[in-house]
């Protein structure tokens, strides 16, 4: 299983994505699903994956190499040339059909989902943070206002905290924070999301520096969080009356 | 879609089901599925189902009929006589088989899922409460102390809040709470889940009464809780401290 979610606001761009991978129960890893697919002077742009990890490095290594030029003798076409984050979001798209279609007839055959999808965000040039939601078909979606969040993977437990707090103009570290809440909440209740967590964090405001993190196993803040929210949670429900038809 | 919770703490047995009955999202009705299939002054079995409502039906009705008696010149079997609530959840377990068989070919020839999943709790004589989870199959599992809880539909949004609120030692009156604040998180992340919400409430002490409610789309308790929740959750993020790392 997997749980990524990114959460595009007024102030930045933030993405966090758990690293746990199983194949089964018994079969338990830790890989990396945050990867930044590309980044220099002029781009920065981050994805998460969330479904089969084969197809999923598949994807990786077609956008690293390159896909095929449109034209005859033309370059192979990368994301270090897109001209948007538009751009970027068909080729890659472009990239997780080719996967697909490569895989998918082989894997069906043993009965394994080649399904993946992916969290794609970032910036190209001076324009504007952007994230979509790429779909196992190459067909992707962009995040708006009015839901400023896109989730893949295992996304029912940690809805619910989204959904109440986070809006277009939540400042950036509300954001973090709300996220990493949402991430506890889907811990507690599914076994096969975990830490480390790999998050980063890209201000709308070039001139402010990325913030990477791998919040580990042993994060006091994390930990700090957890507990937290934890105790809250049962003073707040201490504070509500019992039913009046219990009385 | 649906949600139902069954809670079998200490004190006595709790169940909750919305209403909402959904064709695709333009075709919404409004349908009871919390069922007393039985009540006298020696038992109360009651059920909550979630699935097709065709083959839930037909489930109700052959339990109210009798399934046919296992020897020749012998008596329909009901639930006003099996002798305790193993025996009863065997019973519902058989008709849902028996259900499925009679449907399934024709609704997947439309493919159309003949699934159903009922929450099955109550009390026969002396006997102690139970509450069990009888899933399409017919076969079943048993709700015990560790997690004291069932739950069937749409059961993700609502599990976090169980998951961290309910023990066996929870207080009746504290576990209906956690009940309804479960239904205000799945409610507010799936339109497919509605009030009214119907309950019920059997104690473990016999000599008590036992409750019955529908909670409707102006209940004041409801909407004062749910309100409550909304504003402490807020107010509980705020006290978290922000990231480490983003200041």
């Amino acid at each position: 299983m997997t749980y990524c979610v990114g959460m595009l606001v007024e102030h930045g761009l933030v993405m966090i994505a758990d690293t746990r991978t199983n194949a089964g129960v018994d079969d338990i890893s830790c890989y990396r699903k945050l990867h930044i697919l590309t980044e220099s002077e002029d781009r920065m742009i981050v994805a998460a994956a969330s479904g089969n990890l084969s197809v999923t490095q598949l994807v990786l290594s077609l956008l690293d190499e390159g896909l095929e030029p449109l034209e005859e003798g033309g370059e192979k076409r990368t994301l270090a040339t897109v001209t948007s984050m538009f751009r970027a979001a068909q080729l890659v798209g472009e990239a997780v059909h080719e996967a697909r279609d490569d895989v998918s007839k082989a894997l069906e055959a043993e009965n394994i989902s080649a399904g993946i999808s992916l969290l794609l965000g970032g910036r190209v040039g001076n324009g504007p943070l952007k994230l979509y939601l790429i779909y196992s078909a190459g067909n992707f979606i962009e995040c708006q206002r009015d839901a400023p969040f896109l989730q893949i993977g295992e996304t029912k437990y940690g809805k619910p905290i989204l959904d109440r707090a986070l809006q277009w103009d939540t400042p950036i570290d509300e954001a973090v924070k709300v996220g990493l809440i949402s991430f506890d909440s889907t811990m507690r209740s599914n076994l096969a999301v975990g830490r480390p967590l790999d998050l980063i964090v890209i201000p709308e405001d070039s001139s402010s520096p990325t913030i990477r993190r791998r919040i580990g196993a042993d994060d006091a803040y994390f930990d700090d969080l957890s507990t937290r929210w934890s105790m809250l949670l049962t003073e707040s429900r201490a504070t509500i009356p019992p039913p009046p038809f219990m009385t």
